[in-house]
């Protein structure tokens, strides 16, 4: 990677990829700072505890949902609530969806624009929800629409592909949930230490996502495999590779790839697999067997990397001492290799064809 | 198709997908029978109502997971139950996930013997939420596991690629989720109905779905695209792809197109929609134009595919009073699409490379 990276002083244009990368560095920062601001989380989860609720309502599109995936289980593993990534059509679109009083709302947009994200959160609200916008945006219509808001403070973010955001998003809600379990200070400590294994690690990850995208130039198409927490990442990673790569990048769970989607691999459909030191590794494993026996490439990322037996390529990770936070530092590689494949092909991560960084879709 | 389709008796070997047509062909009559038993469903349906909750989580995986994606759809607008897909790895993985007492479980497998649903309903069961099996086979470990069962009766299924037994799944959902709301009759009439139209269209869209497999032999890639209760038939048209024509087919909701993913299209990587007459409508016309503007290829199917201007292809399908019955016959062209699609591309729908009727993955 000789060609300097721009980040548009002086008028300049930006070299491609630029700002994603320069987002993805400034995540270790981004998660310290909300790290720092425990205290916030800690005064939402009492509302919320208020509420005398135990059921969680995530919603979010895109990287925002990705992100509620990840919310399933920190709210399952902390505080053992029932957290769902719920349906927003049926609030939104039918005159009588279920009913909501008795939950809280923990509604995800960068933006804080996202339209039916802001309809559902009002609709919820006026019906007696709790909500909570998690957004990087203070003066959104989102946190206007909330009940609380809980900013995200990861600065703006330029590059189209969510990086620095998502990654805050996770903390956001490791960090509700862990108050809500009693155990926010744990997790305020969790993120500065994944904070500074990341931030150590990112040199070696740069060098190996960089490495891994000329290999991958010609592909058309890829699973992504996680399971537990890390189906979000799987989630995140193929988010990425679809919209700055253009390569047809689909997640699912270790268990969903042998239920059908197996047989759709060959050499040339490789799968990448995020395989961390957690009680779920044996399922990834498993899958693991089915990819190889399929004769598919398989990269390995995650804390576990380097314990999938044959991959052909491997991104270890750094393991943080709460393995509910794996997934913070699991989609890095992941963010490093789709912007470098994006380059590899032609074109510019920081500016996807056919994409705005707010999207207003219906 | 002049073929002519041998169902495999005097021992002479089936034409390829000849299985999977006479079971695509057999959904009526399945519908039929299940609405005759909505007794057995409105008993159920005391059960469920005699725990005193109102939170239901599915759990199943492949079809069964796209059928769980309807249930939430059918419980939501029914009775105005919040369901959930809920994560089995919460509660089979981990020594402490979320308390499951005060809900009910319904756990779809067309075997019965999906490993980690057996177990999750076993957990779930002795953790005291009540527990509902919801399969084609009544000795079924599942069905062991399980406080009460509901057959399918859908007969066997030989084809690796559920279709009836899919079907059976939605309508045993609505017949459920209808006694819950006390409008059971209406579902089963709605059933009745929805079997009809299906058995007068059939042959119409065997036709079409046929004509469409030839201009598509050669694509790699495609999205499928619903929203509300026709994302499950996304869902499901995406796997039945991806298992038996081995393109990389990815569902994904009309909204969640527009948040990255669309940034992946050109005229190489076509989409295809289901529109139904919903109010879901206006979003999917959304996604329509965004399509239309990547300059992919596009087929509309669904109760208002008509009404998706500009589609390349479309295959209406007859509309059921009922709107929420609708992905019972929107799942019909994709079906039909995937098994005139393997053909196509020489390959045996009945039979896909590395898998078996019964998956027993981790």
């Amino acid at each position: 990677m000789s060609r300097p990276e721009r980040t548009g002083e002086l008028g300049r244009p930006a070299a491609p990829g630029a700002r994603m990368l320069a987002e993805i560095r400034e995540q270790p920062e981004t998660l310290r700072r909300l790290a720092a601001r425990s205290d916030d989380f800690e005064r939402v989860a009492r509302a919320v505890r208020a509420h005398g609720t135990r059921l969680v309502r995530l919603v979010g599109h895109g990287s925002s949902d990705n992100a509620a995936s990840y919310g399933v289980y920190a709210f399952g593993l902390l505080p053992r609530w029932t957290a769902l990534r719920d349906s927003i059509t049926l609030t939104v679109y039918y005159e009588h969806g279920p009913e909501l009083a008795e939950s809280a709302v923990v509604a995800l947009s960068q933006s804080g624009q996202t339209p039916d994200v802001v309809e559902y959160v009002r609709r919820a609200r006026a019906a007696g929800a709790f909500t909570v916008a998690v957004t990087n945006e203070p003066g959104s219509e989102l946190a206007d629409a909330a009940a609380t808001v809980l900013t995200l403070g990861a600065g703006p973010e330029q590059a189209v592909a969510a990086t620095k955001t998502y990654t805050a998003q996770l903390a956001a809600l490791a960090l509700l949930a862990g108050h809500l379990a009693g155990e926010g200070a744990v997790v305020a400590a969790g993120l500065d230490e994944a904070a500074d294994l990341l931030e150590r690690h990112l040199g070696e990850l740069e060098r190996r996502a960089e490495a891994l995208a000329l290999p991958f130039a010609y592909v058309g198409r890829m699973f992504v495999i996680g399971r537990g927490p890390e189906f979000a990442t799987a989630r995140e990673i193929a988010l990425k590779l679809l919209e700055t790569c253009r390569v047809a990048a689909e997640p699912l769970t270790a268990t969903d790839l042998a239920h059908g989607p197996v047989a759709a691999l060959d050499a040339l459909f490789p799968v990448w697999a995020i395989a961390s030191r957690d009680a779920t590794l044996p399922a990834v494993a498993d899958a693991v067997e089915r990819i190889r026996a399929a004769g598919a490439t398989l990269v390995a990322s995650g804390t576990a990397a380097g314990d999938v037996a044959g991959a052909d390529y491997t991104i270890p990770v750094p393991e943080p001492s709460l393995p509910l936070l794996a997934p913070l530092l699991s989609v890095v590689p992941g963010q490093l290799f789709a912007r470098a494949l994006s380059r590899a092909r032609g074109l510019d991560p920081d500016r996807p064809a056919g994409l705005s960084k707010v999207t207003l879709a219906r």
